[in-house]
């Protein structure tokens, strides 16, 4: 028979992206192109520990349904760790665990977009949320970003012409594809605007943790009074992606309305992966293991942006102060997409950036390296490669 | 600030069970209200074996972020079930992994519903998935059940009087809450319904391995030969809920789409689960594991069922050949949920039918029974205390 889908997913395109994960198939190709944190930093020794007590101790509770919200320790041990380190959730707010920062994301839209919706966000931006939005039918509204994130003045623009603005969706810490993350002040500005316009604005924060140099700046979320931020935030990064455990912290009533969807959504996230992350929590030192993976990751972005320095200033690029990438963009005039199919014959696979815009058919300049997964000989081969094809795409 | 949630959050009301569930706060409550296996069917040792070999020899795949389609032998192994024991899965069918059977419906829901479209239902039927349903702004049309399911001839009245009918949900083995089973001869007239009126049938079929009496019935997605059947199945009921392991098998184009929109809502499903389940249909015996489970099962429902013909022709009911349920219809007239009520009183807990209706604002002489998590002791003790509620209620 004939199949008709939904406007909601015939809304989402197969990107660009996929051209060049083709050219991952091949076992030989050195891959800048991922998102991964490295599986070196994964505390499984820990983990496994944890995981035979609670399959000797625990197995009914571990195994069976839970509820919704999540599982109540790690709900609490989530909210205390993320009002200490980043003074993230107040009294009018709630905490629900979700399926990774994804389904934070995914609920986010659920629970908040009529179709027609706006949402204003960071142009480019990372590719899963914008797929996510586009998955409601949300219309996505992209301000330019700069060295020191989201631009705000063009940001009160986009807000003064945008009626159906809903809610601003920002990474605004190591911003993924470009590193950037923005300073106290635009944080308090992109707030006042919220105000001002009357929009919310859900805050991604999964990298916050992973900061290798530079001082720490507030979470918007911290610096809210009147309930305007969702955060999310996810274990992903920090413990393991693979187990997808992530969570929301947000006005009470926007929890509420979640859990109504994560209801009929999935029912709730995989309990004994919760009930590990608690236990590892409780018995573990997770900031002397995220020390661990600062130190294992400052190398190899160190060594990645030596490499980017040598390519000279045929390369706009900033050294991110955290996360896992490093955005690069080539002169005005050049595709990015043209350079990584260059490294792509080349056998090594970066993300052009084309993949990250608001509006995926505009040619970018810009192409994203990850430097997490790579080792550190990857690294320089990898680089090295990608200079050849830099010579060949610019000349000499 | 005042927050305005979507249509579609917005339609979904928190139900009448909750009151029910208030109930069950109370640790001294004997319920009969649950939907959950025995935690005592759980395989844990067997998979407390697998989940410490995984650990020890593949930390670094299992942890890590894994492809949205799910654990590539897994899928494989799951359809090369499904195919052996139910004759699900043809050539022209591909499998998903999903995040337990809700998710199954949610992905189903989400990439073939637009506004406005019918599911014609069941009624009653499963409350998680017309909540489901009702998220996407689906108008449900309900069909009246009797002892063999679905009422058919009102399906060929309903199908031909709703222009916009998009898919029928349905349960057809074991019915939730129904405990009522399709007859061969019904699914075959359903199917070819749903190709006059050119709809598609959802199949939700997440207890047909749990069969205690009477002889198996083919799946309707078995008797599909034009890639008209989405059918939802889980590890939920045979091995654990609590991992949120399910899985989607329906027409290759109907998964890609599916695959779409669970990228963008959770990427993957907790992959170290996959790979536990994986690991257990190749190491154990999951045959002789049910075999297991139904034995437990069989004689919770027989010494349940024993009660229920105690209380004589004051209550309508049949004994199911399968499943968790059992269904108690009172005289005309009266209302379950005052049943409920006056057990809720007693300290025993069940859940009124109007609780699984389409219009779940209307009054439904029907109760659900779970007899897979109370001990032989609570189903007597539970079962006696409901009779003295009936006594109240009815007169002796």
């Amino acid at each position: 028979m004939e199949y008709t889908f939904s406007d909601r997913i015939s809304g989402v395109q197969p990107s660009a992206i996929r051209e060049i994960f083709k050219v991952l198939e091949d076992p030989t190709v050195i891959s800048l192109a991922a998102g991964n944190p490295s599986p070196e930093t994964f505390p499984a020794a820990d983990m496994a520990r944890i995981a035979s007590d609670l399959f000797r101790d625990r197995p009914g509770p571990a195994l069976q349904y839970g509820i919704t919200e999540g599982y109540g320790p790690l709900r609490e041990q989530t909210a205390a760790r993320l009002r200490a380190r980043s003074g993230v959730g107040g009294p009018d707010d709630d905490l629900i665990i979700t399926s990774g920062g994804q389904q934070g994301l995914d609920l986010a839209a659920r629970v908040l977009l009529n179709e027609g919706d706006v949402v204003v966000c960071e142009d480019p931006s990372f590719i899963g949320a914008l797929n996510a939005l586009r998955a409601y039918n949300a219309k996505l509204v992209g301000v330019p970003m700069d060295a020191q994130g989201m631009d705000v003045e063009a940001l009160e623009r986009t807000l003064r012409d945008t009626p159906r603005a809903k809610f601003i969706y920002t990474i605004p810490t190591f911003q993924n594809p470009c590193g950037a993350t923005m300073p106290a002040d635009r944080r308090a500005r992109m707030l006042a605007l919220a105000h001002r316009y009357n929009v919310l604005i859900v805050e991604d924060d999964p990298y916050f943790e992973l900061r290798y140099s530079g001082a720490p700046v507030p979470a918007v979320k911290s610096l809210d009074t009147d309930g305007r931020v969702v955060y999310l935030g996810s274990y992903s990064k920090v413990i393991s992606p693979g187990m997808r455990v992530g969570f929301v912290c947000a006005p009470r009533e926007i929890v509420a309305k979640m859990t109504v969807a994560k209801q009929v959504s999935d029912v709730h996230t995989n309990l004994f992966f919760q009930m590990v992350v608690s236990e590892y929590l409780q018995r573990c030192d997770l900031d002397a293991h995220i020390a661990d993976c600062r130190r294992l990751y400052v190398q190899r972005r160190d060594r990645m942006f030596a490499h980017v320095r040598g390519w000279g200033d045929r390369v706009r690029s900033a050294c991110p102060d955290g996360g896992l990438f490093l955005w690069c963009e080539l002169p005005d005039g050049y595709d990015g997409m043209a350079l990584c199919r260059l490294g792509g014959r080349r056998k090594v696979a970066a993300v052009p950036g084309q993949t990250f815009a608001v509006d995926d058919q505009k040619p970018s300049p810009g192409f994203r390296l990850n430097f997490s997964m790579p080792t550190p000989e990857q690294i320089d081969h990898g680089m090295a490669l990608f200079g050849e094809a830099l010579d060949e795409l610019l000349g000499c």
